[in-house]
């Protein structure tokens, strides 16, 4: 792979850059990080963008701001800075789980240094998971498959393999055939501009469609499985996830095909019940309406609920998770596929 | 409505204007038609769309076609040019359909003069349907309801009331409060260029969504039914429209919203038996790229086949047709919604 990183952190100088991905494919371009109302804004504008990944920025984040006051402010400026950082996107359960690990640790006495590994130790730990994940989810991805991608779980996502596309990375290295569908995802495009390119760029067999064409490559006989990400999982084993991630789903639960989410275990939210209590990101209706009509009104969730009924399988750093078994930490071991 | 009309035709210098949809609604702009390959490039780029629309432009482009030759002509030329406009859009069955009509009358000995009778007549029948779909629908459209329909089969694909908008029309001319969801129908956007746009110009409340937002809204009860158009019914009842229009469907299905299809008579093929017999335009890859990730290979099917078992009823202008009943011919009637 010769994918550029999607956070680059300089761990001397204690200097955040973020792959600024609202250029991709064309750019390839760094934000500098120097102040909280950058990263916020880094974030609320998907210039960087993935649960995991906005997790490990924001961590960051919290180091830069915290590193430019003195030590007998730093606890106000963390409290602050938290605040601020976890309603940029309110989603992303993995953004408060980061954010919050970093509170934890000032609010027990930690100070810059403390912080600084902390933030470290999640990006190292993002790192492992999407290893595990991938070793959790590559026997699904049989020589010849045909695999339906949504939004982008990938390398640009988290770091190195990402999430959904950890099996497919893994699977590619150890060199299994097969094919990859990527959703366009509309309206942001994150299936054009970053998942096609990053597996491109990767050398895996990918095509690019618009998310209508997914029924009809059902329908055909041509998606064997499909495997997206999650911002979160409720308790109940509900996925929130990008727009367009319920359609699948109920289009693979009617063509009877597999319907696999993969996330590290930050992205399980055992505080909420069921999707149905999470707040879903309204954002603005000019992201659809692209300056056309502009008179005419727009609806524009970020994320749709689908039931966790409709999933197959999680794939997580600690293995498939079927949430549709009785007792899912039992159910801790491979599914058949 | 203060719509610009799609086809304009001078029917004493025998001229003819198309609408170029494609730069709808920012620019109201109109083709001139004077050649055989102006006439084909209109309908294959997308200039002119609708079936009944291109089938009324097609049987004009006849006549300009022919006025243009000696009479001992005639004849070659209609066949050359029928042959050639057929193929310019191969799924739409109104478009062979009318080009068949005027040849009827060209190889039954008939002139310019039979032929231009013709061409007017088409048009005025497809006026005339237009008004039929939108009795045999208004009743399915309850106050307070909340319609999701997709593309354009609004009047901008047809002459006057459209059809899957013919109800809308004249339900909202009854003073009718009643909302419309339009999806915006990737690639070419026609639900976000052309749809929302000429709902607005009428006055109807109409809020245009991503195609991937369809899910999330029917999952929380905002949809009350989806109205669509289709290019062609099968003889079995399958439905091709719009790529995107399977995935509607399915959806449907599972959430249990009625899904009708509005169509004149002219868009039924009795002579293939299924959708699967129907071959499916492919478009530029281009189109779904849109210049990024230039790379990357795109697949672009225009259209998509829905089983009849999936549509809830036909609404045409012989009335609502349920091909779910035994004797399709004998649902002649106003099925409970």
């Amino acid at each position: 792979m010769s994918l550029p990183a999607t956070i680059i952190w300089d761990d001397v100088n204690l200097q955040l850059r973020l792959l600024d991905q609202r250029r991709l494919p064309e750019t390839v371009d760094y934000l500098e990080i120097n102040h909280l109302s950058e990263a916020c804004e880094a974030i609320s504008s998907l210039a960087v963008r993935g649960a995991p990944a906005i997790g490990i920025a924001a961590a960051y984040a919290l180091v830069v701001c915290t590193s430019q006051v003195p030590t007998g402010q730093l606890a106000a400026t963390m409290e602050t800075a938290a605040t601020a950082l976890k309603s940029a996107r309110p989603t992303a359960v993995n953004l408060a789980w980061a954010v919050n690990r970093l509170l934890d640790v000032c609010r027990a006495g930690g100070g810059l240094q403390q912080l600084h590994l902390e933030a470290q130790a999640i990006h190292q730990q993002d790192r492992e998971i999407c290893l595990a994940i991938g070793r959790a989810g590559r026997h699904l991805i049989t020589p010849g498959c045909r695999i339906l991608t949504h939004c982008n779980a990938g390398a640009l996502a988290v770091s190195e393999l990402g999430t959904a596309t950890a099996p497919m990375y893994l699977s590619h290295r150890d060199g299994v055939e097969f094919k990859v569908y990527a959703d366009e995802t509309r309206p942001l495009l994150q299936g054009a501009r970053l998942t096609a390119w990053e597996l491109d760029q990767a050398g895996i067999d990918v095509t690019l469609i618009c998310d209508n064409a997914a029924a009809s490559l059902m329908a055909k006989g041509e998606i064997d499985l499909v495997m997206v990400g999650t911002d979160r999982v409720t308790a109940n084993g509900d996925v929130v996830n990008k727009i367009g991630t319920l359609n699948l789903a109920v289009l693979c639960h009617h063509f009877k095909i597999p319907f696999y989410v993969a996330c590290p275990s930050s992205t399980f939210d055992p505080g909420t019940a069921t999707g149905a209590q999470v707040e879903i990101e309204q954002r603005a209706a000019t992201e659809v309406t692209d300056g056309r009509a502009a008179r005419v009104k727009a609806l524009n969730p970020a994320f749709d609920v689908t039931p966790a009924a409709l999933v197959t399988a999680l794939i997580t750093d600690r293995g498939l998770l079927d949430y549709r078994t009785e007792n899912p930490l039992a159910a801790l071991s491979q599914t058949a596929h």
